[in-house]
């Protein structure tokens, strides 16, 4: 097992952190988790660098609440730079025709990171999208 | 990153015991997890100190089963004090006219926590419900 | 708290191994997960030893794609034995009908390991089944 306790402690916080970050609607925290020259991709788009990267986030405020939610995380650790996959189920809420519903997707993420200034940021986050299921709140 | 894994790792664990003693419905398990004068509270409830919380807990027996499923926690660590928070998902299985269903519960858990005698305990733990989501367990 | 990080990081990652490996129908890294004479059991079923449980595993691929979320997970370790219970959320798609659908399955698997040759491997675990949900994934 090569990669520290620390890195790898280090590296789910990071998945946290931008969890929590999107979900809280705090942009600003959401992009200082990536590299400067950092890429948000996933089916049909692809944000590059800070700039793109919040104007792209924002589009989540579609949604009247968020909650990402974060669980197997298998990392790569070499010196400064890691990767890994991070699965991820995120709910989504919002209001169809009246009717309050959820939206579900089953994320594996798949992770660059490195180390800059001793923290670990995201160089390039690849959503793989597995599945999806919308259902109304009550039914 | 000033606190330590140790610390990290046992608050993740604090966590776990809560979401096993109460599917378990191991309610000595649960108290013991609060500090004396530990307070756990919600959307119009408070129960403060163990007698509070006992009593409080066993409500969880209306469902036929539970699974909290723990996620994201990041934490604050300073000294023998720490707070943060915590993801979690809780299911909730129970009948109504004859149809089985689950209730689920979507829960950022804002934590206080203190180590006393070497393990840590919740000094404050309170609910903030995201979203509940009621459906049939067949559809 | 007797047993180190090291050792309850690595049994985290096992449980993130062996969701990947059946996520990813990788079922040769799947058995190599097991112990020797490892036991893999559930509700009607128990598969015995690597032939065992590569033929039984075989059985996921019923489903068009899978997902096992990992959840809490609460470990005792002693020595070169352990063992834990691991919370998990395991997804399901499929075609009934010509409808595409969920099958969620809420997990707490029972799990005995033994360190051999250094890495942590399953000896015995048990898929303890608290309830299902099976759910269309446009409703």
């Amino acid at each position: 097992m090569p990669s520290s306790l620390e890195d790898r402690l280090a590296l789910q916080e990071l998945s946290a952190r931008y969890a929590r970050a999107v979900d809280r609607r705090d942009y600003e925290a959401f992009v200082a988790l990536f590299a400067s020259d950092g890429v948000l991709c996933g089916p049909g788009y692809e944000m590059k660098a800070h700039g793109e990267i919040d104007k792209g986030i924002r589009l989540i405020a579609q949604y009247e609440s968020t909650q990402h939610c974060v669980h197997n995380q298998l990392v790569d650790v070499r010196g400064d730079a890691a990767s890994g996959e991070t699965y991820c189920v995120a709910r989504h809420i919002y209001t169809r025709d009246g009717e309050k519903r959820k939206l579900d997707m089953g994320v594996r993420y798949q992770d660059q990171y490195r180390r800059e200034d001793g923290a670990w940021r995201f160089v390039r986050r690849e959503l793989v999208l597995d599945w999806t299921q919308d259902l109304p709140l009550v039914g």
